[in-house]
């Protein structure tokens, strides 16, 4: 509020409107789509606040620096993976089918893949990002996965859950190769399925 | 050569030693170190040059533009994988706990990680080096590889095993999520070690 109370004198009127209800999530949107589209180094907070019709400070005000408003975002791009916890915490005997068809069906979805595949480049080449990933998003999720486990080194095995699913996002998604790029999405679940069965519940 | 030749009039010599014994490799390795430093955008022909104390002209000659020394390079980052179709070829009962193993432990060595990383991180961000990776590197080790199965589907087989392979290194070595970070890495090849051999021996 600080930063923004010099530029208010001038223009008060569209403060007004900008933190209106709406301008939180019109930020958000826009962060997704900038971090997606440019890349976690060249996403700027002058660049979404742009692109969501308001002042730079609003955004400063709502959630930080870059590297907040770049965890708020992706927080959001995880937001289905906040169901993943309540998917494991289901019968025990189809934890692997499930989990493996929840998340294929996440990353075949367009409009889902986009913004998490921006942030699995980003956390790969920034640290900076990839700090915001493992602080933020995958330790909570993981550690709420794990809870649910009854292995030994729980938080291990859900990182190895983990570790598949992810290979599978870079050969299928991101390098492309053939034929995983092109196979059947039931084809990789009924492979999959299998190996996070184990890692899930298997001593 | 042609580019060289207005340059050799100035100092003969210097052309005589570059183009010597050696140079070859030196220009490798110094592609090797420049990939891995500074990645696959910021990485130039002229300080791969520099860095191995030849002339630009030498690079072109050898290998032609930045993404045929790329592809040189990381043949060369990944002469380990040459290994890997042997390994496959091996006693069929013990093939993912020898795959894993040997992954692993290419992964764990500082030498050959370095290269390796700056491998996957440019390919999953700049898509002429995921091409390079998926056309020069992938397909030729993978084909090899299912050449050596026994199962239906083995290209898909060998991918999924290279999924598993590649999350791992995601999660340990990129993002550097704990426990995985920090685990033993035979605890990481117990646990692996039955995914492979599932993929790649079970029908």
């Amino acid at each position: 509020m600080t930063a923004e109370a010099p530029r208010r004198r001038g223009r008060p009127s569209r403060t007004e409107e900008e933190s209106g209800p709406g301008s939180r999530e019109r930020i958000l949107d826009a962060a997704r789509a900038e971090f997606a589209e440019r890349g976690y180094d060249k996403a700027s907070v002058r660049g979404i606040a742009r692109a969501a019709g308001v002042d730079p400070a609003l955004v400063h005000h709502y959630f930080g620096t870059k590297d907040e408003v770049f965890a708020a975002a992706i927080e959001v791009s995880f937001e289905p993976a906040a169901v993943v916890p309540a998917i494991v915490a289901g019968p025990r005997d189809a934890i692997g089918e499930r989990l493996a068809r929840f998340f294929i069906g996440v990353w075949e979805n367009p409009v889902s893949r986009a913004p998490l595949l921006a942030t699995v480049r980003s956390a790969l080449t920034h640290e900076a990002a990839a700090k915001v990933l493992r602080t933020f998003v995958l330790r909570r999720l993981l550690e709420r996965i794990a809870a649910e486990l009854d292995v030994p080194e729980p938080a291990l095995r859900a990182e190895l859950a983990a570790s598949q699913m992810i290979g599978i996002v870079i050969m299928r998604y991101v390098i492309k190769v053939e034929p995983l790029a092109s196979a059947d999405p039931e084809a990789i679940v009924a492979q999959v399925a299998p190996t996070l069965q184990r890692y899930l519940t298997e001593g």
